[in-house]
């Protein structure tokens, strides 16, 4: 099976693509260099394909106004993404360049000093931070000429590909578990493509798409987090991109990530490294710090146990966005996070479901259950001394609430009263 | 009763309050105006109070470089806003500036030629046009010295009045009717405000709000679409300011608004006439098109009918967010669409669900029910010859299809299927 999605140098070199600054793919594990193509792992030793740029061209200060003028998406960071120089002008849902929302009312209940900020990945096209990888991976799609865009998904995924495909005229079909709730399979049926219910559970549907992949009923189709993952996670740097120009081109000194596959913190990371690199914020230090709820918490697990192996879990959590078992970047996030003086810390389905709250009645932002779980995870840190309140801290929230609604399902009516000022007034309202 | 909600000239004139450009409050029906104050009837005439600026010290030039330069949200219009200057320095949602986009897709399913915008305002914090009026009535809130901000709503204002209210550090006390369905009641009280239920239909809400002004025990306490209705009206400018400036300073030719109190349809033409007033667009003709759903289309009905009055209906239709029976503002609407050379249309339940699913097939964009009507009445305006598709055509999306899934409960499965290929390769879908 594997055989069948490694790539020889040979056969994509047949057919150079335009992804702007992506040079080829190299392996994460023993750095053998292929050509771009639609592949994930290396022919060599089976490690994850990861994007080579060449950004041996830039001018700090040119880049930085550049960018500056550039669109109100993640389009204004096409000169480091995995994307040809025209992206902004082909139709996509132009994710993206969301608020970064100064929380200073929530601070005050932290105790945080240093400046407490909220990125609200919830103002995405289908509010979720998924818009920002799949659009990475459409214009993947596009440049090897793929027709269908597809996924495997319990969720916010399934929406985020088929809201994308419809913009760009492209075919989707969206594989779930057939007995996936009424209101999720709505969110991602709504945009028409084709959406299959797969007799079995998650891990069957997973197989079902690797075998797909390999087999001739699959071609032309590009599987956004399997064969064309390379691209997809790229974007998940536009998060630490966009953080840093909104702080006025400075890097945070701490921020705190969720943990599902573990790609998102790498990422972030990657996309701090690189604009220290092109000389756009100023080389400090800045801690990483990971968050996972404790119904699926294998990295703080290892996190804490002192392990560089992740030991996989069974799932058992409200926040199902995050609730992957086995995930594949643990072992790199545990190392990033030791690296940069962070920490990875779980919480309760019922702490999540207090900072969902917190975060709401101090903020007004309804965050899914992914932001309730960094922000619970923040108050934690904060609480045992870990994360240092006197910095300027980031929180992401990645979803929206509206998406988890059954997670703060027993908030409801404060009082309930008859039409009548008396009425009122024995309910002790004003 | 209506004696207790007007203000004598001398009761207001006592605080002067800074809002900005707004200079007083002016009737509507005979002109007679009032200092600025949390009042919305005429206490000569009982009409409808509405702000006056003054917009006199602006240039055209350096008004548009200075809101150019503004704040990605609808405080970069602040000069021409009833809110103090330094309103983007207060704790607020920082809504509006919402994506305007390009639909062409559904432009050619529907014929258009001349270029068709949907200005697509789910982008806002709480996902509804909503957030940017309840801004506006914060701010007024603020300079009145109000502590509580109250509304009546079944559905999206209850949302947006608490989020609001909880990033502002206001109280919050909203009124719903006690049997709303769970999911919005969750929506609403997520922000941690007062919700009371109220023990009748929503007349019964509005006649219990009405007498809560009027007494002692709603003191301090600004319903943000009574007594500071007025302020409150005015974010609906916003729309119109942002789809000029992001057509390039350009009046659309046709605008497709739903309607509802008719309140929001109003003020974009009285924004596109400041604009022109302003000298910040070219001072050419537009049409505005105003868009009802059947099962409440009392302004629809009376423009067929050529009545200058608006013969109130009982609502039964899904598009429950435009579901007003006697619109307050449907006599001006009339007036506006029969003077700009646009029209009054409404499309059945049927054509509403049809249209939301139009809108996510070709542009990925999961609209409310409110904005299935405007892409129905779209629809059907060009086929009856009366919306000219050579023309440039906005559509307004005034919320998410989140929060009306039920809507669109019929959507699902394309296919099941077990987990092999055989099985993927019988149901048809290579
Ligand atoms: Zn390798
Ligand atoms: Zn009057």
């Amino acid at each position: 099976m594997a055989v069948q999605t490694v790539a020889s140098t040979t056969d994509s070199a047949a057919s150079p693509v335009d992804l702007g600054p992506a040079a080829a793919l190299s392996c994460r594990e023993c750095g053998h260099r292929v050509p771009l193509g639609p592949v994930f792992a290396c022919e060599e030793c089976f490690g994850p394909l990861e994007i080579a740029y060449d950004f041996s061209a830039h001018d700090a200060e040119e880049l930085r106004k550049r960018i500056e003028a550039g669109p109100a998406n993640i389009w204004r960071y096409a000169p480091l993404l995995p994307v040809p120089a025209d992206v902004a002008t082909k139709p996509n849902l132009n994710p993206g360049w969301t608020k970064l929302v100064r929380a200073d009312n929530l601070a005050r209940e932290l105790g945080v000093t240093g400046g407490l900020y909220v990125k609200d990945d919830s103002g995405n096209p289908t509010h979720s931070f998924k818009d920002r990888v799949v659009a990475q991976a459409l214009e993947a799609a596009r440049a090897f000429g793929f027709t269908t865009l597809s996924c495997s998904s319990t969720g916010n995924l399934a929406g985020a590909v088929g809201a994308a495909a419809a913009r760009a005229g492209f075919r989707s079909c969206v594989f779930i578990p057939h007995d996936l709730e009424q209101g999720k399979v709505v969110m991602a049926a709504v945009y028409g493509g084709e959406l299959v219910g797969i007799e079995g559970n998650y891990d069957d549907v997973n197989r079902f798409c690797s075998e797909l992949i390999g087999d001739p009923a699959g071609e032309g189709w590009g599987f956004v987090n399997v064969n064309l993952r390379p691209y997809y996670a790229e974007g998940s740097k536009t998060l630490a991109y966009e953080i840093c120009e909104q702080l006025g081109w400075r890097l945070p000194d701490q921020i705190v990530v969720p943990i599902a596959s573990g790609s998102q913190l790498t990422k972030i990371d990657k996309g701090l490294q690189e604009l220290i690199g092109l000389g756009l914020v100023e080389d400090r230090p800045y801690k990483i710090f990971g968050a996972q709820a404790e119904g699926c918490s294998p990295v703080s697990t290892a996190y804490k146990a002192g392990h560089d192996v992740v030991r996989p879990q069974k799932p058992n959590t409200i926040a199902k966005s995050l609730a992957i078992g086995n995930p594949a970047d643990g072992p790199y996030v545990l190392d990033i996070a030791r690296r940069t003086g962070g920490a990875v810390e779980d919480v309760t389905d019922e702490q999540v479901v207090d900072a969902i709250k917190l975060l709401a009645r101090t903020e007004g932002i309804f965050a899914e259950t992914a932001g309730g779980v960094t922000v619970g995870v923040t108050k934690k840190l904060i609480e045992n001394g870990v994360l240092d309140p006197s910095l300027t801290t980031v929180v992401l929230n990645t979803g929206d609430g509206l998406k988890t609604l059954d997670a703060v399902a027993g908030t409801g009516l404060t009082a309930t009263i008859r039409p009548t000022l008396d009425s009122f007034r024995e309910a002790g309202l004003v």
